[in-house]
């Protein structure tokens, strides 16, 4: 069976229009003899607003029951689907995750997929039936509704995939695809054709938003070929592979930005064994996450500057833990809230030397002061100030040959 | 275990403040040392909502899927009342029709409850737990979701009463009970404390809204005291039970009102065996519902005249179906759509002579003109001009001291 597994996401489902438009979208799949699995997410806004009602009930509202809320949703937007492809001529139905059933464990608002049984899906597709799976959502051994947290259906349609053998997964959003990076901050910004999960994590985790870092993960863990793509046009979207299905020509393959970091400089910290810990120790406890570290060597062996960047909306409460930490001489403190990080991005860069080279004197050419520098095996990652974004990405764009 | 069902209706649910007032009334059940189990509708215009989306979907929505769609609501307010009494310390969660199951013949839209496993809620209770139920829903053999029609949340709370042998079952809603009749018509309408079922069928299926004929039916199929009151005041309500549990003072229960009928009158019909079956065959076939029939004695056995009444809707239907109805021979035809039913109901007519006598000459002194007759054992109607209704209430009313 040649089947394909399409999501769709709540812009895509946000009206009856769209899920009239969607039905039209399945249909076109199901003309090319594929065996067709779809999952979908709530209409958009009605998950918030479920949210938003279970907030005016209790500021501390059941965690059980908020999943069976909040799962009303795709319960919702999936019958609809069904009943909209019944109309055109189809045979649909729609599968709550209980009905077929999608077993999770029992950590509630945030699950994990245990077991799918295929038994009830593959029977329907044998009969030439379109299932319209809910996504997002999840049953306990013990009959209770689990969701799988933000981004959650994502997660269901590539676990789908992979059990179901899909030849491929194909998620419809609002945005054509994964683009060479923010087409806000660069109007040259380019829509990439193929993308490894690895260079799509990178992405993903640095700010582009077409799909969670842990979707992609599960995606590459899966190894599940997934296309995004628009449900609005005709564009053929990013497909999102393994590295060895990918012929790369170019050393880059995006540019993302982060716009939320601030930076944080201990001076004249007292240089001893394990001064980072009891730094960066009291931030673990209290869930703030610390990005970029920069160490500089100690001169006299005695003191050093510690620079890291976190959130800019922790940066409150990081003051106050610092302020408060005895167990840390230093200094002082400084504290910059206007600061970015640009990451360039690419599996090209493994095989190609000079990379590092080209972007600092890139940036140096454009006067753009580098603050502090991360890299991994396919990322060069710099902080700079916040007020040279713009200029950072187009002159990067041009460098890497991703204006064409 | 001393249970109670308490059942809410979609106004009592429709707003987080009502939903919080709800858990309040629960909350004193409680109290009271009852084990409590809840069963609730959608929350008002949610359900109505569901369906202008399925109409918009298609004009001949799938009835399966129209099933999963609109059983959402209730989805959706049991979790929030289950969640707002988590919040104020009680244990409680909500149970969807599949996880207990409530079992259901496949007739969608308008299925029928087969058997209630009342395990999980008999446990759940022992161990001190609210289990707040989604009324209207059921579920197949096959594990797909039905629902039981309109009013379908006083049937699921009815038969669940009878399954778990509570000691009565608690219908709220938004009027304060049952009434004599209505206010609007009369405003020296009382609240009636005692109601037989049978009474109560007449009245409800004779125009009061308090609860549908099938609830009714079902509450006194299963033998099960019902008790409607209002959620949004402290009144008692009125009790709905067996009539050997009744004492009455009164020779009249109520009077109802209809407010949606039309006349028919067949003039100089040939009269020979079969001609009533002629003329109401074509009418059955197309569900138009025929209801008071007087057939006038014909003086030379050749011809007579026919009245019947409908509904105003199927005024049309009906002129043509007899328009075009080849069997009947007739002079001619005589349409009002200007008619009312007025109806007194009760038990104590049984015992009490004389009871249409008053109901005539009460009509009479006020010069209305009765039309049509048609009697029951607990019932006498009459057919009047419409314009009369409020003359003829009040006197009757009067007429039967209802007004004390």
């Amino acid at each position: 069976m040649k089947i394909v597994v399409i999501k769709f996401g709540g812009t895509s489902v946000g009206s009856i229009n769209r899920i009239k438009k969607v039905a039209e979208i399945i249909a076109k799949y199901k003309k090319n003899k594929y065996k067709v699995v779809v999952v979908s997410s709530a209409m958009s806004g009605v998950t918030n607003d479920l949210v938003k009602k279970s907030e005016k009930i209790s500021d501390d509202f059941d965690k059980t029951e908020y999943d069976t809320l909040v799962s009303a949703g795709e319960q919702i937007s999936c019958s609809l689907i069904a009943g909209r492809l019944n109309h055109i001529g189809y045979v649909s139905k729609s599968m709550m995750a209980w009905q077929i059933p999608i077993q999770t464990d029992d950590n509630f608002r945030n699950a994990n997929i245990n077991n799918i049984n295929i038994r009830k899906i593959i029977n329907y597709l044998k009969i030439g039936g379109v299932p319209i799976i809910a996504g997002f959502q999840g049953v306990t051994k013990n009959g209770r509704i689990t969701t799988l947290g933000r981004g959650g259906s994502d997660y269901s349609a590539i676990v789908l995939a992979k059990s179901l053998k899909a030849i491929k997964c194909i998620i419809y959003t609002d945005v054509i695809g994964v683009m060479t990076t923010d087409p806000k901050i660069n109007n040259k910004a380019k829509k990439i054709k193929v993308i490894s999960y690895e260079e799509m994590l990178e992405m993903s985790s640095l700010g582009s938003k077409v799909m969670q870092s842990n979707s992609v993960q599960d995606a590459r863990l899966n190894r599940i070929d997934v296309i995004v793509k628009s449900s609005f046009s005709k564009n053929s979207g990013t497909l999102i592979t393994k590295r060895k299905n990918i012929i790369n020509n170019k050393v880059i393959t995006g540019i993302s930005v982060t716009k939320n970091d601030a930076k944080v400089t201990l001076v004249g910290v007292v240089d001893k064994p394990g001064v980072a810990a009891s730094i960066f120790k009291p931030l673990y406890i209290n869930n703030i996450n610390v990005d970029m570290v920069v160490q500089n060597i100690s001169a006299d062996g005695h003191k050093t500057d510690i620079t890291f960047t976190i959130n800019s909306k922790d940066l409150n409460k990081t003051q106050n833990l610092l302020k408060f930490n005895k167990n840390v001489k230093y200094n002082k403190i400084l504290f910059d809230r206007e600061v970015s990080k640009v990451s360039i991005i690419g599996v090209g860069m493994i095989t190609t030397p000079g990379v590092t080279f080209r972007m600092f004197q890139s940036l140096s050419k454009k006067k753009i002061n580098i603050l502090a520098i991360s890299t991994s095996e396919i990322k060069i990652s710099v902080l700079i100030k916040r007020k040279h974004i713009r200029k950072a990405v187009v002159s990067l764009h041009r460098e890497f040959k991703l204006d064409q």
